[in-house]
């Protein structure tokens, strides 16, 4: 019908979550879960409440949905970048990379810091379980690199640890409005915190990253 | 009198200000700044809620006193390394190094992330400020890393916001009664974070650290 211009009924339920998972996961980003309503959310897609209870009948659930979806993009960037034939560390910075653009991209937010408090039940038990497949992942990565070499010798769960803080701390500072793309963004603090597991790293970064920003800080200090 | 053994009042005073902002700041980082009443605190406390009142009158100043007490350790962790003799990246490492020990020694939890938008009014304002200047500090060294060639060229803001990401990320991580020491878990990530910004790092890490961990991981995955 139509040319398939027009989503089916499925399609079109599934844009609408997605709009409403996206909608709540920058209100979330900048005002905290506890302070944002499904009032505030409904407001910022322009439909009234009865539309958005349709598909989401809670806030529970809305936090639940923004964490199953930050984190289903982690799998996937997690999938693709380690189905490359490279070594364990770049398998992790390129993860690391797809996953700040992905977020960026599909949720408005780069990365998603919510306090697991805000989770409870069997719904906040598959998360953490998801979340937990995820690390596991990326230690399995480093255990990869320390025997193909490119990742020097350190305890997994804290190479992890230090490069997952990095990613998710950019949820912290970045600035969708500023001077840096989310290609920056995502290049640089993907390859800044893979460097640090790197034995023999180049002396510069390959990312290209304008400098000019140093003379600005040195004014301002 | 008492041969200075009992503390004056002033001392008391403080000791009991210290009390309540360390029990604020364990219960904020595991709950949530918004799931924490004051109740909660006093009974942490084994005091009442009345004698709590004396010292904090609500919960926006309790939080207020948390971020205060945590930038404070900051600076002054930023002062003393910046005192030393040595290049940008030492006096970075030592600062981060010092922040995550003295929090673990002061608050009882390794770093404080609390939601900015907890905070409100002029005191919101004084601490944001703080902020910045811990930064504007960490960016300054950043650039005399730059010039004394510790650091290898990389837009400051971008390494800064890179290495706090590493170091707050340790209060959504570390468990107190865990098998790692809190000196494992400041030099291990402090020396990681910093070797990211090296031109040319040592392949080894200069900490000590057990690598049986590595393992264990390996059998639970």
């Amino acid at each position: 019908m139509w040319n398939d211009a027009i989503p089916d009924p499925a399609a079109q339920q599934e844009i609408k979550r997605k709009a409403i998972i996206r909608a709540a996961a920058q209100a979330f980003s900048r005002q905290g879960s506890h302070s944002v309503t499904l009032e505030n959310v409904a407001e910022r897609l322009g439909v009234s409440k009865a539309a958005l209870y349709r598909y989401i009948p809670n806030k529970h659930a809305l936090i639940l949905a923004c964490q199953d979806e930050a984190l289903e993009i982690a799998a996937q960037a997690m999938e693709r970048a380690s189905a490359e034939q490279s070594t364990g560390l770049a398998k992790i910075r390129r993860s690391l990379q797809l996953y700040l653009l992905d977020t960026m991209e599909q949720l408005g937010v780069p990365a998603l810091i919510l306090e697991d408090n805000a989770l409870r039940g069997d719904d906040a038990l598959r998360i953490l379980q998801k979340r937990d497949i995820y690390e596991k992942q990326m230690r399995a990565l480093v255990i990869e690199g320390h025997a193909d070499g490119s990742i020097l010798p350190v305890e997994p769960k804290m190479a992890v640890f230090m490069v997952l803080g990095a990613i998710h701390w950019v949820a912290k500072w970045y600035r969708p409005d500023g001077s840096w793309s989310p290609e920056m963004v995502a290049d640089t603090i993907a390859a800044l915190a893979t460097r640090a597991l790197d034995p023999t790293p180049a002396a510069t970064l390959a990312v290209s990253f304008p400098l000019d920003h140093a003379k600005e800080d040195l004014h301002a200090i």
